[in-house]
């Protein structure tokens, strides 16, 4: 079960780090749809390392072949699939690590779990498995866009103590953060950040972050009640992105210092509003993050991710091996100092995986819904 | 959909706050086992509103009937069903309330959503549904105690600017917790906030906070790759409580601007320890939070949780109605000025039901993990 | 999960025979729907038993309570739950049974699954769960109605030896059914059923049969490739049903000993269509029994079940008992000879909900597909 | 969600017939199991087309490659995935269909779903998704057989109105079954069998049959009370093969013409059992077919599935193409006049799947049951 996710739109994905390769199976993907190959591959590409020198050298093209439910340059309403072959395989790279735990790596509890794991690298915890994820919300962002003009950008919004403020003045696509080469749209901040992870690099060291994440045009009324909240299912997503270690809707642990009174947004009408069955509403403050009850109310979302510090250093480190002793882990190999600006398009595609599903389920209910609502969102 | 959560351990709650009460039913408890009545109605006590003066006077006595599932002081091994009568609806009390979205709430959410709401309170929304979520977890904790010695503890970590810092020192058991007014173990930090409460009261205000969470004795091996990660699954539980706006596994966001070297969690092996096909390790520090690749790895759950200010206030506020006007929303009625000491058995609940369902699914498909593992954890 | 059913419209069950009473959680179910409550009482009734001579004096009224999700005559979109007492609990017929395996029952199976049972009865395996059914399967089909014209009408084809053979002339609507006080719509048939079921009474034995159903007016589209085929679906809501032994869809066996040539329907152009993007079309034939590829075609659904004869009879039977021990099961206690007249409703809910969930799938990911294919199905 | 089955041993099959291949995805294999790759390797190929002249000359090696979850010839316990290409794409075979309905295909139905559709083949409606089946159904298998030394054997029981009485004397193995052309292991009515599906091939037409599955050795308590029973999941699987329009479990249709004095099946004891917590029985008939109350009861379990015969002939039909016109399907292209031979391992594989589910969803809820009902099931 573990590999799959999604109600309606559901995805699974395949395939492991030293495999053959990693694909990805998407349920619930609407016909008709014209499918622009292209955004798969630049944001494939985006995802990619060793595209400059603050990232990992192992460079693969990540070409996907389509295995499924595409035709004429349509989706077919069946289940669509992609395959991305492997094509860097370094297995030697792993093999002194072959019976020990690196250190906050999954090594150990995948031995606890399975009681008998591999040496090579991380099977399904490698991070190559995101690659899966960046297709399947690639696919959401462009049906999403085209029926609803929603938008999800994300930016590396600090790393180590370096703070970007992004949200103070969040970027206005994805293109204002690409610009930068740690995808952070506030120049200083870039700039710092940029020095801060080559010398992270230079110590062997790495260092950790946080991404912020604004999703606009959100139309309100997705989301469940009770156990499938918008940001539970969104807290969910993003917690499964490997070094993911939080999660803040709106205003988050900032907002619990706050009074009710400083944090309620009142709400007030959008102006030059048609008379329409539900009022459409804005609020000055955003506290909220978009979502009342577990349910989108037309303001933007803001979401706020903590990623840990990479855990492969080039440091000797202490640790056990799977024969119960304890040695010492020798520093070496290929690592990647900060994965922070490499988890954007991760983290875009998994909020837009939720709200693909969200947008889906809500439709399946109340179809007329977004008639009754639609304004400017 | 939204009323379920779990994949084997199955849980499902049904009732609204103001109609004849709110029921659970639990699939997939295992048979025979001799539940603790008594526990599972002081739990409901824990989470009962108007147990002091902190509290909404709305006071439910909350005693739950067994539909299903239970005989001769043991579970039958088929669905468990609980059901809990209302017994306290003033519906007058939100009769004013009709057709205004009060602000931060799901009024106007619910009616973007389903084109249409009750007047009458907060229908499947209200903290009232979470009597079925302290049964549910109150099940599974006890069976959690009794298999592995595994044992969830909540606390209230900060209300507003006060902070506990309970991490540093985190209390033994929920005894430790319940001496509290405010479920907060460190005396200095419990005056302190018990004092801001009924000054928050006194103004007609709310307030927020944190609560700290530590799960001792887990085994190694519980949660899953990819996308049923351990962490995603507590993040979507939690954030599936009313309020609740962030979520920690372990360092969190400070953990952020840490080095790789500084974070990453050091093994050595547990002192005396037989020789077993898993050795059994422990880590000096526990930036991990117990879980590593999305699995537990033997030390301690580590998690912090942030709670907004109750939305309910005694104050005037600006807002829109549901013909389109503003207006403005009176004072008036109860509230309850600060929910974090009765979130806490909530948030314990959702926790324990979280780990049943990982359990429950690691047993099915390695039965023999827990001989092969099972030390001192 | 075995008391949930349905991916969007999602029902779970809950209570017992012995118990306070049976429920269910309707979630999924789209708001402002106008229910109509006399329908699903009527419904009710058509289940229970004791209104003929032909079946058990078990009396009961089966009245339900709405426990959330109406309001003002109509549906809020959030979950429907409904409870019904149980009035009847005569636990002490079963207590000679106490320690027995009745043969072709759950016993066994039960105290082999659990290793551990109650004596009172059958439980959760007890046909009066299926209360919960009639009520989710008549939300369902007024919805189903209103929105497609579509009609689920169920009849008993057979009983024993006696055929009615429906199927050439197929009941027009359910009071047809239901003249018949075994609902049989050929009277002949009826007469012979009913003379039958009365001698098998005095003979204190039981009796089998099988129920036709057919369902008017489906649109095409509705079911999925794969796994999730409609005709899948339908087969494994109808097993589900306690004495249901056997499954046919279309020509079912009989459409085995034709050729690909007498089998295959070709089809033709539905007279006097408009232009439209999917054309409307018609088979003269109907062994696909209005299912292709596990989609919906647009002919009427044609199902036929096998229901096995009811286990309890006033018999004496050789058995075993807990402690291991060979005994003999007196006769004894009220019993109903012919379920089949009971099981029509069951059978209709049952499909209406399959139904129900292959709509709402269908609208999810195509909204538009019911505009481009509606004619008159 | 169509693409997934199971609960805990989760499958998700992905790919088309005119693609690059078919795949599958695997969760929930327990880890450490001795994969046996040549078994696989020989369930596809009794799958495949192609290996005598009474079948399909289309014939593709179908050889599989491993893509994640294996290691040194065991599971890892992580999803396993395999891939077999696809070497015979003639899809011109299929142009001159491209805009025609042909009879009793998915074609009208997918294009009325999904407004659109490839005019290549079935797509996903393709038997070759089956292979995907076969390759999960097979690693099922193996660890039944090992941990429950069960075994599901499936034969041809009729091939029009050819029966074999297969239940008379069922196959003591699947050798017994192989021996036979048609995979019927009664020579007299496989020597009948195989004329007749030469006769029917030289005729350009296709015949239908039954196939008739016995799976020995499942101990007491698969499968989950009320919609999970056993039988309903079997009853799903075995639909969503092509061409499977009707199941019977046990006595089926033809125990509804019995009285239940005749159709009870009396408990006895098993000889010389050792005194244990759950009683060791057996009945002397076996009409419940293994099955009661949903649940296995330690009999065999016996089904009956009916095939049509396949929609693809070698006749000039009447039909309808997507412009709305009324066409002939000229005859021609390569076909099979009989799927049955070929469908036995793939119902198999179904079963099984279905089994190694109920399997360890019971192990997770009672771990111990193994032990107390273990005897010589």
């Amino acid at each position: 079960m573990s590999s799959s996710t999604g109600t309606v739109y559901r995805v699974t994905t395949f395939g492991e780090s030293h495999g053959p390769g990693i694909g990805v199976v998407i349920d619930g993907c609407p016909a008709n749809f014209e499918l622009d190959l292209e955004n798969i591959q630049h944001e494939l590409k985006r995802r990619r390392p060793g595209q400059s020198k603050l990232t990992t050298p192992r460079n693969e093209p990540d070409e996907f072949e389509i295995l499924s439910g595409f035709y004429n340059g349509k989706t077919l309403g069946t289940s669509l699939a992609f395959f991305v072959r492997n094509t860097d395989m370094k297995s030697t790279d792993y093999d002194r690590w072959s019976d020990v735990y690196r250190p906050s790596h999954a090594d150990f509890t995948y031995h606890a779990k399975y009681t008998h794991r591999t040496p090579h690298g991380g099977g399904r915890a490698s991070v190559r498995e995101s690659i899966a994820r960046v297709i399947a919300g690639s696919v959401a962002g462009q049906i999403l866009k085209k029926e609803l003009n929603l938008e999800t950008i994300a930016w590396v919004d600090s790393v180590g103590n370096i703070d970007a403020d992004g949200f103070q003045e969040p970027p206005l696509d994805r293109n204002a953060v690409d610009e930068s080469p740690v995808r952070c749209h506030n120049p200083n901040a870039s700039r710092r950040m940029t020095e801060l992870i080559e010398q992270v690099k230079k110590d062997g060291d790495s260092v950790g972050g946080t991404i912020g994440v604004i999703v606009n045009h959100v139309p309100p009324g997705l989301g469940d009640p009770v156990f499938d909240k918008l940001e539970a299912d969104l807290a969910k997503a993003c917690l499964s992105i490997p070094a993911c270690k939080g999660f803040e809707s709106g205003s988050g642990f900032s907002g619990t210092r706050l009074r009710g009174s400083q944090h309620n947004d009142p709400f007030y009408l959008k102006p030059d509003q048609a008379k329409s069955p539900i009022p459409s509403v804005q609020t000055p403050t955003n506290f909220s993050g978009g979502i009342q009850g577990g349910i989108s109310n037309g303001m933007p979302i803001l979401l706020r991710l903590a990623f840990k510090p990479t855990a492969t250093i080039r440091k000797n480190q202490n640790t056990v091996n799977e024969k119960g002793e304890e040695v010492i882990l020798k520093a070496g190999g290929r690592h990647d100092p900060c994965v922070l600006p490499r988890a954007v398009p991760i983290v875009e595609s998994m909020v837009n995986m939720v709200l693909m599903d969200a947008y889906l389920r809500q439709r399946a209910l109340q179809p007329e819904w977004y008639k009754l609502i639609q304004k400017d969102y």
